[in-house]
């Protein structure tokens, strides 16, 4: 679907650096939230700065999966860089013409699982 | 659609500890997986166990958002117990009978926003 095609073009304008491409991927007044750290970044050229100029040094991001919904998707991917690997789950939200009008994302970290639940599970 | 009312369904019927329901709605060989933790169950039975019994005590599950595809979808939710309340995440998949396959769930939790990045963001 369109939808999907628009998600894996953002994850590969950002392992690519290429912040036009990127940019021109979100809709001018395109709103980003990390509830995790209370952080938003409103509009385009504000946006594509906290990209371009948040993470600096060598990072990696790889697509695990594509969840896509008609005017939304999720998109879980692993993201690597020196400090090791982590998972991150991202919402977005599109308009009509294609454009990224929403993005909120999400990092879980690991953690141990609890005791008193042991005799029910498996690990891994 | 189908896809969605299950995700709905499968909220309510543990909302209602309704396990029989809850139980209806997984298939036989449903996979579950918490990455986060690296726990595992694999069965119907052991997961509505896992389920039933891993959970004691008071506790609530709000949707905040469900991202429909065909067969996949993403719930967001808002699980509170007497420790407060989180967020989870959740991934199913679903085979052609509506019935769930598979569920990977993620918890995310707070933390500092980096101070490096301050003068790119907001705060909320």
């Amino acid at each position: 679907s369109g939808t999907r095609d628009v998600v894996a073009a953002y994850w590969a304008a950002a392992e690519a650096r290429n912040w036009d491409v990127f940019g021109a991927l979100v809709a001018d007044d395109v709103f980003y939230e990390l509830p995790q750290t209370g952080e938003r970044v409103q509009g385009r050229e504000a946006y594509v700065r906290f990209n371009s100029e948040g993470f600096p040094g060598e990072w990696h991001v790889i697509i695990d999966r594509i969840v896509v919904g008609e005017r939304d998707a999720v998109s879980l991917v692993r993201f690597t860089d020196t400090n090791g690997s982590q998972t991150g789950l991202c919402f977005f939200e599109l308009d009509h013409d294609g454009l990224i009008t929403s993005i909120r994302d999400f990092w879980p970290e690991p953690y141990a699982p609890p005791a008193e639940r042991a005799r029910l599970v498996e690990r891994y």
